[in-house]
C-alpha cells in the first residue's frame, strides 16, 4: 500500500504547480482578478522548469480559474477563488452540534457516552501508580518506543488470546492515544479523493470528519438488530470498491446493535475477496449485560484483511488514553511510521500504568460490578420508556438505546423543550450522514446517577405529552 | 488560513478522479498494460458524470499515464505505475539512520540526545503523582478538554509572563503530546504541494520528514555561531514567499548555536513584511549554562507571525510528553481543530502532573541542579576535545557539540572504528538537508555519566589518530 498523503509527490510535476497556484490563490495571497506571476518569475521562485509552469497556467486557463488578458499575461479568475469544501464544514458542523449538546451543562445528562466517573476505579488507580514508580523509578525519564511499550504489547497479545482466541504475537500490535488517533492513523496511510468507504448508518461522527478530511466518499450500509444486509455489503463492494469498511460491530454506538457470528465469518470472506480492509472498532466489548458478545471478526480473518481497534478508554481510565490497534504486516509497518511522524510515540507512563491495572484481578472485579451497575441503569431507563409507546431494541451491551419516537412527536421541539428543563439527549439525524432519522434519539443510560436517571425519564416522557 | 489538507476537495471534480484513478494505479489495482474500467462504469463508480471522467481519462493520457488502443478503451501505460517519491523515502531513511544509531547500545552513548535519566527527578516526581491523585480523586475517569487543561493553560500563561515576558491568554495556548504533535499539527494546516518552508541548516530530521510528507519544498538558511545571515533570509523570503521558517534558535540542535536578540526583533519584522510564519521550537530554552537565553521571538511578535512551540519533555519527564503551543487566532482555532481529529485531546493525567510539578519549587532546585550537572558533562567533553585540534563554539546551553574535524580525518572511517569499540555518536551529515557537512559530528554530553563520559572521549580521540 502507498502512503496516499504521499502521493501527490508522484504526479506530473506541473500538476504540482497547479495545485501549488490554486492553494495560493484560495489563501488570498492572488485575489480575483490580479495578474499571476510570469512565467518566468514563477519557474524562478518554484525552481522548475517554464514549460512546467507554462502547462500549470494553460491547464488553470482551461478549468476557468485562470484568464489570459490580451497577452499581458495571466490572471485571477473571479470563480477560482471561491472554495467549496462543503463536506468537511459540514461534518465539523455536525461534530460540533453534538460536542455543543454535550457541553451544554444539563441534570439530567443522557447526551454523554460516557461512564459515571464514580463507577470508574480512580480510588485504587492510584496505588497502582505508586506501584509504578516503585517497579520503574525511572519510567518518566524515559520515552517508549513508538510501537508502544514491549511489555504492554506482550501482555495484549496475552490477554487476546486467552479472552478473545486472537492469534496475535506482540509485534503485530501498536499502542495509540486513544481510538480517535488510531482511525486518524488508518486513514492517512488508506484514504486519497475519492476513495470510496463504507460506515454504518447510523455512526458515530468524529470517524466521518477523518475520513471525510482525506477527500473520501462515505457509503452508508444499514445496521439493524439483526445485523447488516450481506448482499446490500456485496454489492456495494462490487460496485464502489471501497477502500475500507470501519465498522463498530459490537454494542454499536449509537443503536447498541450487535452483529452476529454468522454476518461476522461472511464478512470477512466480502473483505477478502473485494480487497476492502475491515476497520473494527471495537470500544464497547467488555461492556455486556448477560450474554458475551460475538468474537471480533478479526478472530476469522486469516488474510490480514481485519484491523482491531480496541479501545480501553471508555471503562478502564479516560484519563489515561490507551488504545491497541491489532494487524498484520505489511500494514503495521506503515502505521508505526505514520504514529512515528504523528507524536513518536504514546506516553510511556500512562502504559505502565495501564499494563498493571489492567492485568490486576482487580480489573476483573470492578468490570463485573461495572456491568451490574450499567445494566440496572438500562433497565431504569427501559422501565421509564416502555411506559410510554417509544420503541426501541433493548441491547446487550454498552451505554446507549436507540429510540424511536412515535410520528407525532417532533425530536426538534422535545429537545428544545428537554434543553429549558435541563434534560440532555442526542438527536438521531446527528447521527445519520443523510441528516434523516429525524424520529429517533440518542439515550445514555450510563452517565446520570439512579435517582438522576428515573426522575429525568419521567420528565422527559411527561414533557413529549406535552408537546 | 485553509485547511490544505482538505483542499483537493475544492480542486476541479474531474481532477480528483484523475488522482484518484492514479492512486489506484499506484497501489497495483491496475497494472501496466491493463485496460481500465470503461468511462460509463467508472462514471456510474463513482457517481459523477461521465464527461468528468472522460476529462481524467483524455488529462492522462496526456500526461502518459494512460494510452488508448485502437478505440478499444484505456490501458495503463508502463511508466505510470512507477511511483518516484524520492523524497519521502529518502528522508524517512534519513531519520532511520539516526535512531538506527541511537538503538546500537552503546557503552559510551554520546549519540542520543537525552539527559541521563539518573539527572531527571523521577524518585520524587511519584509524590507529585500521588498528590495528584488525592486533589482530582477522578482524574483518571474525566477526558480533557481538546486545547488542554484550563487549570495548566492558565498557570503556563503566567509562567510565560513572568519568565519570558510573553503577553499570553490561556486561551491562546494549546497542550499537544510532545513538540512533534505540535510540528505535525502545524504543517498539516500550513502546507500543500510545492510549498517553500525555511529551514536551517544543519538541522534535527524529524521535523524534515513531516515537511516533505505534506509535499513542501525545503530551503535551507544556514545557522552559524552569528545567528542567521539576514539578507540570504530576506532574499530566500523574497525569492520563495515561504508558508513558514521553521526554526530552533535556542541553543539549537545540533549545533548549540543562539541566534542573538537583534536578528530576532528583524526576524519577526521580516515575517510580517513577507508574511512568513515563523514556528519557533525551543525545547532547550531553559537549559542554559552561565547566561539566561534572550527572549523568545514570539516574545517580539505582535501581529501573530510566531507560533512559539515549548515542549518540556527534555528536561522536566519524557514520559510525560507534554508540550505548550502558544499562538494567536484564528490560527489557533484551526490548531484545536486539527487537535480534535488527531487525538481529541492529550491525556488529563499527564496534563494535571505536569502542571503541579512544573509550578513546584522543586522543579527550580532541580533545574539548578541539572544545569551544573550539565555544564560539568560539557566541560569534561571540551576537556578532552581541547587535547586534539578539532573545532567546536562552546555553546551556552543545550545538550550537544557540533564539532568540525580535521579534513584528513575520514568520519566515515572513524565512525565504524567506534562502533567496534562502542563509542557511539551522529555523523553530521544526517543533520544536512544537502548530505554534506562531511567532516563535522554532532557528540551529545547529556547521556553519559561523568566518568564514560571522560573515558569515552579519550578512547575516541585516540581512535581518530589511528586512522
Amino acid at each position: 500500500m502507498k502512503e496516499t498523503t504521499g502521493a501527490s509527490q508522484s504526479h506530473p510535476l506541473y500538476r504540482q504547480v497547479y495545485d501549488h497556484i490554486l492553494n495560493r490563490m484560495k489563501r488570498g495571497e492572488w485575489k480575483a482578478q490580479d495578474k499571476l506571476p510570469s512565467v518566468r518569475l514563477l519557474a524562478e521562485e518554484l525552481k522548475v522548469h517554464r514549460l512546467t509552469v507554462f502547462k500549470a497556467y494553460r491547464q488553470l486557463t482551461e478549468d476557468g480559474k485562470v484568464y489570459v488578458k490580451d497577452k499581458s499575461g495571466y490572471y485571477v479568475s473571479a470563480d477560482s477563488v471561491l472554495v467549496e469544501e462543503g463536506v468537511v464544514i459540514s461534518s465539523y458542523l455536525q461534530s460540533n452540534q453534538l460536542s455543543d449538546i454535550q457541553r451544554n451543562p444539563a441534570k439530567y445528562q443522557f447526551s454523554q457516552s460516557l461512564i459515571d466517573p464514580n463507577l470508574l476505579p480512580n480510588m485504587f488507580l492510584s496505588d497502582y501508580v505508586k506501584k509504578v514508580f516503585d517497579m520503574y523509578p525511572k519510567v518518566m525519564g524515559t520515552y517508549a518506543t513508538v510501537q508502544g511499550d514491549d511489555e504492554l504489547r506482550e501482555s495484549l497479545s496475552q490477554h487476546y488470546k486467552e479472552h478473545h482466541r486472537l492469534q496475535l504475537s506482540s509485534e503485530e500490535l501498536l499502542i495509540t492515544s486513544g481510538g480517535q488517533q488510531a482511525i486518524n492513523l488508518i486513514a492517512q496511510i488508506m484514504l486519497g479523493p475519492m476513495d470510496a468507504v463504507l460506515i454504518e448508518r447510523p455512526t458515530y461522527g468524529v470517524a466521518l470528519d477523518i475520513f471525510r478530511r482525506q477527500g473520501a466518499r462515505l457509503i452508508p450500509v444499514q445496521i439493524t438488530p439483526e445485523g447488516y444486509d450481506l448482499e446490500e455489503v456485496e454489492n456495494l463492494m462490487r460496485m464502489h470498491k471501497p477502500r475500507m469498511f470501519y465498522m463498530n460491530p459490537t454494542h454499536h454506538n449509537p443503536t447498541g446493535y450487535t452483529v452476529p457470528v454468522w454476518q461476522r465469518k461472511l464478512l470477512v470472506e466480502l473483505a477478502e475477496r473485494y480487497h476492502c480492509l475491515i476497520v473494527e472498532d471495537d470500544p464497547f466489548r467488555d461492556i455486556y449485560f448477560d450474554v458475551d458478545p460475538p468474537l471480533p471478526l478479526f478472530a476469522y480473518d486469516t488474510e490480514g484483511w481485519v484491523i482491531y481497534i480496541s479501545s480501553f478508554s471508555k471503562y478502564v481510565a479516560p484519563g489515561l488514553r490507551i488504545c491497541a490497534v491489532a494487524c498484520r504486516y505489511p500494514f503495521m509497518e506503515q502505521l508505526i511510521k505514520a504514529k512515528s511522524l504523528a507524536d513518536n510515540g504514546t506516553p510511556q507512563l500512562n502504559q505502565k500504568i495501564f499494563l498493571h491495572y489492567y492485568t490486576s484481578p482487580r480489573l476483573q472485579q470492578h468490570l463485573g460490578k461495572l456491568r451490574i451497575a450499567l445494566q440496572v441503569h438500562k433497565e431504569i431507563m427501559e422501565e421509564e420508556l416502555a411506559k410510554v409507546g417509544w420503541e426501541w431494541t433493548s441491547p446487550q451491551g454498552g451505554l446507549n438505546l436507540w429510540v424511536k419516537l412515535p410520528e407525532d412527536i417532533s425530536v426538534e421541539a422535545l429537545f428544545r423543550k428537554s434543553q429549558e428543563q435541563s434534560i440532555s439527549f442526542v438527536p438521531g439525524e446527528i447521527f445519520d450522514t443523510l441528516g434523516e432519522m429525524k424520529s429517533w434519539i440518542r439515550l445514555s443510560f450510563s452517565f446520570a446517577n439512579e435517582t438522576l436517571l428515573r426522575e429525568g425519564m419521567q420528565r422527559l416522557t411527561a414533557l413529549s405529552r406535552t408537546l
